[in-house]
């Protein structure tokens, strides 16, 4: 792309390998960022910069943070005897969110996938296995509802069934506020083995 | 979002001011970047700074570009004579990919906009008038075809014609590969009224 300057084909080189980007929205960002004030360009360049350098994983729960640990795994008014066992770090923001829950969590980085060749070895279950030796009433878990997901939930009560310790799994069934209509079979089918009396 | 590392949230913040960016995208975005070998992310935050702090418009059409002249002003292969006339960069980069066209540009850096308050001293006609004073044939005015782009290429052909130069506006019509049952009434109207004879 020789007609744009080498700065601006650079950046929409860089911004289209971002997921998500094609080609257009690529130039569209571009020509947004070299359009900003310079000290906003600056402070977009840096938080990626920062963000990239100063990360580093929780040593108790393997969540994305910036300390040693995690300010929830470091939180002595969270019930640390109750663990929600998820995917990745955007999955327990998500449950972070509901500002309902007041357990701790273990972030698995991953999902048992034999399609993808990730396997129990490649998650943090050693590091699950090993939480789990200190007082630890449940596990939730909270792994997502796709074939991965599920899979990784079965391996996973599996192996701590025998410990004594009580596993659960989020509940599967229709959305709040889906309609009937657009929901696809297999979740009609949770949502009715899960049906609760009322 | 006290959730996340400090880091993440500034960086989902800061991707969040970016158009067509929501917050979702934004936080997908920013646990990619994180995730990215370290020397990626810094390519990505260079590109964005250094892209801003060297970025200029060409002294000649106006485009972005990071010399004092752009490479299509500076080419003497191209028709100096043969003007077109876009309202932004990105429209000059869509002619530049069809490789079809030898003249240069001109760039408004906008379209004379009622609404927002944009007029004819907020574009770049002054210039534009300027560099017809030199040897020109003809002026092509490929401003978009809203409104505001129409009521710019109204308004410089009045200016142009009474120099005796040539100007023309693209032509407006169904798109190649278009559905006429899926085209507005505007643009079949406009299709017919130009229509050529085979």
């Amino acid at each position: 792309m020789e007609y744009y300057s080498s700065h601006i084909s650079k950046l929409i080189e860089e911004l289209g390998r971002l997921p998500g980007i094609g080609p257009k929205s690529a130039q569209r960002l571009a020509f947004h960022i070299v359009s900003l004030p310079k000290d906003q360009a600056v402070v977009l360049a840096d938080a990626i910069r920062d963000a990239r350098e100063n990360i580093r994983y929780c040593s108790v729960c393997g969540t994305l943070t910036d300390a040693e640990t995690c300010p929830i795994c470091a939180d002595p008014a969270r019930n640390h005897r109750q663990i929600m066992v998820v995917e990745n770090s955007r999955d327990l923001a998500a449950y972070e969110k509901t500002q309902k829950y007041e357990g701790v969590y273990h972030v698995l980085q991953g999902a048992i996938s034999p399609m993808l060749g990730i396997g129990p070895d490649d998650i943090r279950l050693k590091e699950l296995m090993q939480r789990l030796q200190g007082d630890v009433d449940e596990v939730i878990i909270a792994t997502n509802s796709s074939l991965e997901g599920e899979t990784t939930a079965m391996y996973i009560s599996r192996l701590i069934k025998p410990t004594g310790i009580l596993v659960t799994r989020i509940a599967s069934g229709v959305p709040v506020g889906g309609d009937l209509e657009y929901i696809d079979e297999v979740t009609l089918l949770r949502a009715l083995d899960g049906r609760t009396e009322l």
